[in-house]
């Protein structure tokens, strides 16, 4: 008997079995979706998002309403939110509508967490990105993703590049991909985009872009997060993207069949040229994709039921 | 036989028997609400906000999506409001979609009265906050809440404190309890505060909060409407929570089980202390919850049919 | 055997057998839209609004709901355009969807047949307004609305009126309303708001309105496109009103039976007086309520389905 998984704020929170389920139920689901529509139907999902989004956003609400949920959403725009009232009292108000699951995006770290403390039981909250903390969801389907290109990911040699530092993506998806045993995890960053902290997962540090990429099997890119820095110069598109963009060239430079991911959206000909970011070794609409059969994925199984199988 | 409600815009527009009826129906759908899923599926509710909100406008759409039906959301960005429409030609184009349900909520006092002027028959308009001047189904909420609590209600002294004068649900609140026959009510406020005209219905007033309290069964606090002051000083909140704010030490100046109510969205630390938001006395959250029912109720009444039974 | 239509993005994309298919099926919508009801049942459209907008969002989001479809509205406020994704990006974001339906408004000229271009199989894509260009389904509720009441429209003298420069409506309306066979097409317009090039289909030109209506059948006028307007100056409401605005007197010059139509939002006594928007010989609510009927037959045209039946 396993423990049923009542919330997805990090994936810390789930015990290694909990994640090989969720991503097994997640490849089911990819393979057939429509096998899974209207399984959560009269269901409500509450969209909670304090900052801007549009793919999580849109996933999660096509994800639900695919399911048969009902969807309410709610911006920072034209809300309670203008007249003062705290997180804790919106999400007291939100909860008295009983819903089935609260998936909130906040910029202060440990908002997800702390929403699961004041949940009833039957409501269910998933992070859909906390501050510059975690991401969970898009942890699970860059796994998912590196799993249906590559089965196993033991083998694997894996860069991330970019803006670490203020990267959600960098720590849940770097912790995830440890877990499930990469062979070798490189930073490549310039030095005000390295992780101060021992909270993002790694093997090796580079600071020069062209030395991390020898024998790379994925390179994940990063976009400069300017919405969350202060107090650094955010550096000249052109100048980035001549010492840090992912061009063509540099992708010679890694292994053969490597293949790139990157979170979006993408700013291209800043951290990523357009040759790669369109091109074949590309993955990322991939990723999208899966970004909606994970979320599929990640509903069922905390709905519990037959469905979800884990 | 009795006429058949097609509006709610004031509860002045309501027989008392029409009232109760509507508190009745609310009570059922709170000791039930499931049995009264999809009972409108199909018919369309357009929320037509031109202020902002989170609680009202959400507590609409869940309820209606609970019953089964279509939602529409319209906020004043992003829509031809910017395009120096009219009100009455934004509302000849929603009519236009025939809805079953058009919910109003406007700066301008009369606007959902105006809204019944133009409407087609089948069409029906909910009041959901004009102005300073009503807001009734805040008003049903509040009075299905203290039914829940106190049964009878023609014993009650009430308080109700605070930002009087600028307060639509003073007015529907009030206007409501008086019918239902609450013993007493009692208005406090600081004198810029307390309503200028004889709109608010009341007993006493004082303009110490502390002599209001004795004997108190029920205080319903009100934030400061920031949004619709103008001409006036708004308070020191520092100031304004150590004259009017309900702290534990005034509550405990009212009758022993006395309770406390709010309609939110509350400021913690200004107009109340979060230890008698959270308190045993609150019933706060318990307010929002039949927010949701009482909205159902109200649907399901207004579409008439034999689950209303009224 | 006709190829069946896969997207609409300009009226010309149509041969004339599925324009006249297209506003057959929309008579037959209109003459009882419930029995189309649920007929898309579980598919999904996603309204892509890069400009403001009520009617047109609204339309075809009812339209869609009523059709029993799912819908996600995504507009610029809380997007991942404020991010600087590109419209492709973002696009291919949403294709990863699976939607059967994009439809997309947009300042620049020709976005939508660009997305058309990057599209997958399945994904219908509708043109909403894209820059001065085209607002094709405005043509097809224009045209509708004139069958209805006139049934055969080639004897009709059409008089458009007002800022036809700065207007999508004018170049698609009127090529339209050409290839249906009107027999004549009236421009009116001060110089500053007559079209510079050759697009918009017409017969004669007049800068004075008074000379341009005698013998009109059909008077269509438009407001001051404030939001596309650079380099002129914006003529004061009352001038403009006494000199281009529609009143009662300069519909007295008109044919008897002339009908006035204009695509909303309107400016009531700047190109419109409001005794001839509701007047009698005003058809422009009808023609919002056609706004619903036309785009849920093109929802159901494209769909393709015996439904449809074109």
């Amino acid at each position: 008997m396993k423990a049923a998984l009542s919330h997805f704020t990090h994936t810390d929170d789930c015990s290694t079995e909990q994640l090989h389920g969720l991503l097994q139920l997640a490849q089911r689901v990819a393979a057939d979706p429509s096998a899974y529509y209207q399984k959560l139907s009269g269901q409500l999902l509450i969209n909670l998002f304090y900052e801007a989004s549009t793919r999580t956003r849109v996933s999660f609400e096509v994800a639900a309403k695919r399911l048969g949920m009902h969807v309410v959403n709610i911006g920072t725009a034209g809300s309670s939110i203008e007249k003062g009232e705290t997180l804790h009292d919106t999400f007291f108000t939100l909860q008295a509508m009983q819903p089935d699951f609260v998936v909130v995006r906040h910029p202060v770290e440990g908002t997800a967490r702390d929403l699961v403390s004041l949940a009833e039981p039957g409501t269910h909250i998933i992070n859909a990105g906390d501050g510059t903390a975690a991401h969970p969801t898009q942890a699970l389907l860059d796994a998912l993703t590196l799993q249906q290109h590559f089965g196993d990911l033991s083998g694997l040699t894996i860069v991330m590049a970019g803006d670490i530092r203020h990267s959600r993506v960098a720590r849940s998806s770097l912790a995830l991909l440890r877990r499930l045993g990469v062979k070798e995890i490189r930073l490549a960053a310039p030095a005000d985009f390295l992780p101060g902290e021992q909270t993002v997962a790694h093997d090796r540090v580079f600071t020069e872009f062209d030395q991390a990429l020898e024998g790379a099997n994925v390179i994940m890119m990063l976009r400069i997060q300017k919405e969350r820095i202060s107090g650094l110069n955010i550096p000249d598109a052109g100048d980035y993207h001549r010492d840090w963009g992912l061009t063509p060239q540099r992708l010679a430079l890694a292994a053969p069949e490597c293949r790139v991911l990157h979170p979006g959206p993408i700013n291209r000909g800043v951290e990523i040229a357009s040759a790669v970011a369109d091109g074949p070794q590309s993955l990322i609409r991939l990723q999208v994709r899966n970004g909606l059969y994970t979320r599929m994925a990640l509903l069922l199984a905390l709905s519990g039921g037959n469905h979800a199988a884990m």
